[in-house]
């Protein structure tokens, strides 16, 4: 079993709610990666369901930070049909909640194989001419332990705010894989929209920004082997950005999009 | 009071429940228009909370068709701080959800005035020059009476669809302005993302497009006036497609975007 299957598990505790262990190996800064927390919450609202394996939408509000330790998930189906299934789910820890949400759920094999799309794959160059995560500082990696967990390379014409010098594009691009060769599924793509650091990086605003909001459609089974991730921001106003990501699998397709809101840092 | 206001109104009823009358004048093909039930429902949460009356970020689960008439929203606010509060709220029609929430409010007053986009306001032709809704068939009026609660006004390069010509490039852009010069606020953007015809239009595909998701961001007041809306879709696949909303207000800001996930049309 892989890290990433280990540290998401969750274990049934009855009437729809799931325990699981937030493992300490996904802290960056002052809490939990909200990806792997939108992982942990996505597992087991597929294991309250039947028939019904994938996300194919999943919003959720992040209420607090979380920490590593134990964690109770609630789930409450609201409306089951023959195909897809909505769900709300959400994360306690201690007497709160940490981040609530609601999801909707059904088996993307079963979907018709139509692909009509004019969205662009993003251009990277090969993996092992990109920036690996490991190159980053030891006081960074000490402080974003979760930088251990799959291996990122950045595309270097993105990259300049590792080195002082943010394009001010708000673009950050990025191949990603799980550790372990773990292959992606629709359940990693949930981690995988929220893995990188955040796009604000690249407006040379380095620092925490907080998740108001995420909202993740997956739409796809991934092929196997490495993801495209590119994250973009548009619209910085009023202390607050929307950051927009795409993942690509390994044969091309867009296979999740995400939108977040968030706090621009301080 | 305007028509919108009106038949956004909402009364409590204790216990963070309200009451509300659909409006017979949003049914949009077999239902009421989701965009209306949002402006509803987040009347509601406005209503529910003291010193936070705009929504910030709002995401809707479309769980059923509702019809006109009583409904009863039900509000709980799941986190309450000094500057945000984040809400769940259930649209209930006879004895079933319809529509399930989660939202963060706060005070857009209230926010820093930093603007800093890289998005680019949409072009159309001056409203006079485009082409309005009351030139809709007939036919097409009698199942959409949506379209006598507002002034809209098509752009010409991507109003092909009326002509059976779409472009195929999934794009639709209107002006937008409600009955009675009611100036457009925060609330009534949760509407105004939703309102115009399925973007898929555009696509040579007619027909009602089921939202499965909808999450909206408001991020500025709107000044008054014309607002401008932009729809796109880039990705149609496995019989769903996202549309990306853009909201500009008259003074040239991106005040709303959002993005739905729906079914492609039959």
């Amino acid at each position: 079993m892989s890290e990433f299957d280990q540290q998401i598990a969750v274990q049934p505790a009855g009437d729809g709610e799931f325990k699981a262990d937030l493992a300490p190996g996904w802290v960056v800064g002052g809490g939990v990666n909200g990806g792997y927390l939108l992982a942990v919450i996505g597992n087991a609202i597929r294991a309250s369901l039947q028939d019904k394996p994938d996300p194919i939408a999943i919003s959720a509000y992040y209420l607090a930070a979380a920490e590593p330790g134990p964690v109770v998930v609630t789930t409450r189906t609201l409306r089951e049909g023959r195909t897809i299934a909505t769900v709300a789910a959400d994360l306690v820890q201690g007497d709160q909640t940490r981040l609530t949400t609601l999801a909707t759920y059904g088996d993307l094999g079963d979907l018709p194989d139509d692909v009509r799309t004019s969205a662009e794959e993003p251009v990277l160059p090969p993996p092992d001419e990109c920036v690996p995560n490991t190159m980053a500082p030891e006081e960074v990696r000490r402080i974003a332990p979760l930088m251990e967990r799959f291996d990122m390379r950045f595309d270097p014409a993105h990259v300049g705010w590792a080195v002082g010098k943010p394009s001010g594009n708000g673009v950050l691009q990025a191949w990603f894989r799980l550790n372990d060769e773990r292959e992606p599924d629709p359940l990693s793509l949930l981690l995988t929209v929220d893995a990188l650091p955040p796009v604000t990086f690249d407006l040379g605003m380095p620092g925490w920004a907080p998740t108001l909001e995420l909202t993740a459609h997956v739409r796809a089974h991934p092929a196997p082997g490495w993801l495209k991730v590119r994250h973009a921001t548009r619209n910085m106003a009023g202390g607050m950005f929307e950051e927009d990501c795409e993942v690509w699998d390994s044969a091309g397709r867009l296979v999740a999009q995400s939108r977040q809101l968030a706090r621009q840092p301080r």
